[in-house]
């Protein structure tokens, strides 16, 4: 440092101006190398973030919020309707009780789904039973059984009920289904109908504490309460559908030749997340990786040559988005025969959705897709069913499949997404859900952003 | 920067000099704030590392790495030896097939666990059925129901066999359950043997399937081929909770008084990842807050008078480990009238041990627990069983509880936890767990090294 200030005197003014800017410069070169080292050194993504901090993908993705801000949950006298319909059903089908584990069917009746409360080997149940009153009108009972060392707890659940839904605890020297079964009414003479994705110890117990009912999986008429969609329902998950979509458009303006599938997925789950959605996840499959429907495992980069294959899956309020797109970028110069196999799955998209309609059967719809593509001769390559329910499960019954006979309803929903899967080559899949509307068609819930794709450039 | 320049042609030289050093030294403060406000903007855990660098945290928990590094994972013969034990114990009781969807059991017969195989609607499903080859010997078939879809995944799976895996493919167009059936031996004959956490969906299936064949869960018989362990079972299950302990112990040097809950259920969770246990998890709970035993929400920084609850659990080679300390800091004042609910917890865990032998009933040993609790009159504050079953499920069946009548036996492990719990003032929770040895007394799967805390000081 001496021998430094002693050269810097014996220089001239302008020389020691120069030399005391470059280091001033120098040290701003050296301490912000040493913030980006020490950052790489943690952890790359900090750095991601510190890049995204110039606005480019960051402000691309801000639009996004305001898609689906306006929509609503589900609201408190939704569930005391829903759990009406469920007592006039339980009557009908001289039942005592629905039982249900934390899950889609409790969450559906009464908000209590598998994140709310995570199932353990002690049992939390959502019982709901009809009652007679003395005016003869029927009235919903609704009681949870929970531990008692967790009573506390379960009484934080938002759990909408038309009375005070009555927590019945069972201590831990107790057996809970018998505890669960003396505070169902009008047992004796009734069967107890369960959520069927209840496991299966449960059900025994339920069976032992009541030897003289019969606890059986919940008939097609208790299923359709929930499979059939409210237009309340529809709303959200229209626009869970369109942001996933819009999510998409605005993620492919950022992606680019040379970048890896594991980064244009945290794009695409970013662009989600920004539109509202959650839970986002979105498998992203480049080029012949995408012929495994299920993912290759590897982490390609993107070619010229090569289609994208993204498909995503997010929650608005408890209702799934799913949203398949099979796209090239500009630039792209995609095989030809490629692009008729596009063509080929956009039109079997196209034609399953006009073979649903109220009263047609699962299996003929699968058949309607199968059959564009069989014949040209690619039958072998549709290794899936077409489709499945969806709603607040991603995949629910029933499904668009061959062999099977259920029947299509108004408010069903399903998603349509037929694919061509060639091992080492290519894979397509295009998806979109759809609905039955009042007039019996279907109609995709995508189709108030454009619905399904027009062709691979066009999203 | 022009004016700027002009004012400093006309000072003197060191004027110009300091003036310059200052700028200089400007810069380098100013860009360092940059950096840490922007660390601060992105996220906060960055800092977090950046100050763990210094290595003192880090260095303490290295020394953790090497004392599981010997233990092997469950040996190849030895998943035949319980496929074996378990198509001899399908005959015994005329049967036909055991099946299980991926889980514990399935981990168990045939290392299927749910981490390798995640739950869909589509059912892929382990059986293991009994055979009696030409020379009346019995022999086991595995074999493996997958969708035909996801066959090439399926086949990945890592299943030990003595001959090869079947693996039956259902399509999509088809039903799973009949597939399954037509493809179990002697099925006229015998009851079907399913997993009872399997989904009732699932089971149904089986026995629409199989309408002359009772499907049931498995019974006792076949539940304690895995609940009783074996040496190599019992080697890893001391090394996953060892490991724990000592992650405890290092991390409580790196403790200190208004530390926040958050920060030290980190630190803990870091400790064990050093220790090589997986899914680490340590609830950790200050004062009060730990009179809750599943945690109040809140996040608390830690007091002079406060007790620190650490429930931490870990899993090596598929084994969970399952431990709770609380204890003091040095330099604290915990209140009397707390050390000595500390004493009789500790009094409590250690008569329970004492009661736990081979052919003794569950219950008796939650009973020895409570009444050393509550004999001085705390009886109402322990409000939980005393111990669940552990091994490849963190709780698992059999359990230490009042009103169960299980029999305790050689090989079985469990949880022994008593707690005291005055909502608003203090928990004290202490949890090792034992197994049953050859001689038929309970020994502490701790104790290699020292078994249960001394004191509140001394862990």
């Amino acid at each position: 440092m001496k021998a430094l200030q002693a050269s810097y005197s014996a220089v001239d003014r302008p020389t020691a101006m120069r030399w005391k800017l470059s280091r001033t410069w120098g040290a701003i070169v050296a301490i912000t190398f040493l913030c980006v080292y020490t950052a790489l050194q943690l952890n790359i993504a900090p750095l991601d973030s510190l890049i995204r901090l110039d606005g480019r993908t960051h402000d691309n993705f801000a639009h996004l919020a305001n898609h689906c801000a306006h929509i609503q949950s589900i609201a408190h006298h939704s569930f005391l309707e829903r759990q009406q319909s469920l007592a006039r059903t339980l009557l009908s089908l001289n039942a005592s009780s629905y039982v249900a584990e934390p899950g889609a069917n409790a969450a559906f009746f009464a908000n209590v789904s598998k994140s709310q409360w995570w199932l353990s080997e002690r049992p939390l149940l959502l019982v709901i039973s009809p009652v007679i009153d003395t005016n003869g009108d029927i009235r919903t009972n609704v009681s949870v059984l929970t531990p008692a060392f967790e009573a506390t707890r379960a009484k934080l659940l938002q759990i909408p009920s038309a009375s005070d839904t009555a927590f019945t605890a069972w201590p831990e020297d107790t057996d809970p289904y018998s505890v669960a079964v003396a505070g169902m009414p009008q047992l004796q003479d009734g069967v107890i109908f369960v959520d069927s994705s209840m496991r299966k110890f449960i059900a025994d117990g339920l069976q032992r504490a009541a030897p003289y009912s019969k606890v059986a999986s919940a008939p097609v008429e208790i299923m359709r309460l929930r499979e059939r969609k409210s237009p309340e329902e529809l709303e959200i998950m229209k626009c869970a559908n369109e942001a996933t979509v819009l999510a998409i458009r605005a993620a492919r303006q950022e992606m680019h030749f040379g970048m890896r599938e594991s980064v244009a997925r945290n794009l695409i789950e970013e662009a989600m997340l920004a539109a509202g959605l959650q839970g986002a996840e979105a498998l992203t499959l480049f080029g012949e990786n995408a012929a495994l429907p299920h993912g290759s495992g590897t982490d390609r980069t993107l070619g010229k040559h090569d289609f994208v294959l993204i498909d995503a899956v997010g929650s608005l309020h408890g209702y799934s988005s799913d949203v398949t797109r099979t796209f090239a970028l500009p630039g792209s110069t995609i095989p030809s025969s490629h692009l008729r196999l596009w063509d080929l799955v956009h039109a079997a998209q196209a034609n399953a959705l006009q073979a649903a309609k109220n009263g047609t059967i699962t299996a003929d719809v699968d058949a309607a897709a199968r059959r564009t593509i069989s014949d040209e001769g690619y039958g072998q390559y549709f290794t899936h069913r077409l489709g499945h329910g969806i709603g607040l499960e991603t995949h629910e019954f029933p499904y668009l499949r061959g062999g099977s006979s259920d029947l299509i309803l108004t408010g069903h929903t399903f998603s349509d997404e037929p694919g061509i899967y060639i091992e080492g080559q290519v894979g397509i899949r295009l998806e979109d859900c759809f609905y039955i509307g009042e007039n019996g068609d279907a109609i995709f819930l995508t189709a108030g952003i454009g619905g399904p794709a027009r062709n691979p450039w066009n999203l």
